[in-house]
């Protein structure tokens, strides 16, 4: 997608055969890049979340591979990068999918090729992403379609989190089909939860929408509730950074909330998901580990002073600790349907199957 | 309640028949005081959040009809002071109320008598909120020692909001029984829900409890579903800034959510009610008006900097509106109970009556 008229990948590679990246801990407030050079600059972008996002940080931490592979081909080096990597954020399934395929690729592998084989098995996971989240968005263009199609006037369409084209390597998951519907003339606006506490609906999902030109208005996590009652969100559109067998939802914390009220309010709530996000491995959504985060992502902010400067302040009571988890664990029979790259189905572990058979 | 040992309430007079409030909008990050002489300032400090909460809304509100009185007594200055109060702020039922007992206290009255009916009504009004939030304190208080009599190691009560002592003239609404609990042993823990986009849960609801050694722990709003998933709330209280005669509640906008996922997951939701705010004129909740404010309470966060002073940030993406409801109604069928000062009573219409026949 494109920033100030220039079209941008979140993760590309240089000529000295390192790669870089959005900082994404900058945005909203400047635009940045930073240069990953090892496995290790790609653990630490993925833990301090300078990338973001279940797809982008699955290919962050496919070339993360290729960097450890670059410095020591041996399989104990694969071992302990694959190890490593898979630390660094517990709840996301993209991660540990990029990593076995990365693993697949080059475990019965020469150490020779294993650089090169790493390098190129990284740009296909990219490459891979950006035709997934392009059908993602074709499939959910003809929902908006036809929701645009039932009413007069603006389309209303709720987004939680980020899951644009920031989450991933272009295109985005529950944005690209509001960016396709929005390419071709449908009046379509976006309620942007805010997403405390990092705040990636008013920093990330805010940026991009505005970039690209797509009506949008920040509202407080608390709101969202509010409109479906007043009919003012005609459906709900999310990421995933998990679907499990059975087709509960890991994603950023406050996404049951969202689908309480959306079932409350008869609203329609989608889940767009890649299938590199499906852990058919796993039975039930209650099994997802659920990360814990620092309570300062709670207690302290970061913006714009009025010199254009940087601060962080804290805003709570001095002294009172927070609690940070970062994800929770929407139950399927609050999904409407998922939107895969392959179509829409049921949030059911026979929806699933029918258009991943052999997952 | 106490702040460093000191006995306040949010409200009191002063010798030169002015009064004092603490400066809401200056907490947690320092403890101010403000002197409100006219009606006017009255009216400033409510609009402004100066002075919050239903029933110190309505206390203020009392005073600055006082304050009208002393500058002109006249009828035609009556109704133009009622009209301008209760202009302020359109959502809480208690500030027509107070607005209306003052009214009655003082229209059919001579006019060199109507400063001093004034000034002793609205001290009547402050000292009966007192014994009203008492009184719901106590009734709340069998509430929670009977939960915490059926079950082993900590009580884990969520709180949205502030309905603390500081939203009200001394103990708060919601916040009564906690204090009470924890002053006689029950070990009680508060999950304070951050409350955005004023923050009034991180800054006002932990600042009171911190203060007076209550165990707390800060959350984003988007967690509290989680933690209700996971059996870490056993009850949730809340406050309310206006109840309809069908029992639906009016409270601060995030509220429906929470009452959502408590009734998901088997968790009692009650809300703390004093009459004031029973509002029997108003037949359900979607006849309430709901306040609008202005979108830089979403953009815009001001905090302790690290040299201790205060900042105001711009935290979202540049150019981005936002919108921001102050309220949300939740619908009576979500609410386990009332608690009043009169006892505790069903969510309905027949249940109110029961406690309130004549309101």
């Amino acid at each position: 997608m494109k920033i100030h008229g220039k079209h941008y990948r979140t993760i590309w590679t240089l000529a000295d055969e390192s790669i870089e990246v959005i900082d994404q801990t900058k945005l909203p407030h400047s635009f940045e890049t930073a240069v990953l050079k090892t496995a290790d600059d790609c653990a630490d972008a993925i833990r301090t979340m300078l990338v973001r996002g279940a797809p982008l940080i699955g290919a962050t931490a496919a070339y993360g591979v290729a960097f450890a592979m670059k410095k020591d081909p041996s399989s104990k080096a694969l071992v302990a990068a694959l190890d490593m990597l898979g630390a660094t954020r517990p709840t996301a399934v993209n991660l540990r999918w990029a990593l076995q395929r990365m693993h697949e690729a080059l475990h019965n592998r020469g150490h020779d090729d294993r650089f090169a084989l790493a390098w190129a098995e990284a740009a296909k996971i990219c490459d891979e992403d950006v035709e997934v989240c392009h059908a993602i968005g074709v499939n959910g263009l003809n929902i908006l379609r036809a929701a645009a199609a039932k009413k007069t006037g603006t389309l209303n369409v709720l987004t939680h989190c980020n899951a644009g084209w920031l989450a991933t390597v272009d295109w985005g998951t529950a944005l690209a089909p509001i960016y396709m519907a929005h390419d071709e003339g449908i009046d379509i606006h976006v309620w942007v939860d805010e997403t405390r506490p990092r705040n990636q609906g008013a920093s990330l999902t805010a940026y991009e929408l505005g970039a690209h030109g797509v009506k949008h208005t920040i509202i407080a996590d608390n709101a969202g509730g509010h409109y479906m009652q007043h009919g003012k969100i005609d459906l709900v559109i999310v990421g995933t950074d998990r679907v499990t067998a059975n087709g509960d939802v890991a994603n950023k914390i406050g996404t049951y909330l969202k689908a309480l009220a959306a079932h409350d309010n008869g609203v329609p709530f989608y889940v767009a998901l890649p299938s590199p996000t499906l852990d058919f491995s796993m039975a039930k959504g209650s099994d997802i580990p659920i990360e814990e985060r620092s309570g300062d992502e709670v207690l302290k902010m970061t913006g714009r002073l009025p010199d254009g400067g940087l601060a962080t302040v804290e805003i709570a009571a001095p002294g009172s600790p927070a609690a940070n988890p970062a994800f929770d664990v929407t139950p399927a029979r609050l999904v409407t349907a998922f939107i895969t790259e392959r179509g829409v189905c049921e949030a059911t572990e026979a929806g699933l199957k029918s258009l991943f058979p052999s997952h």
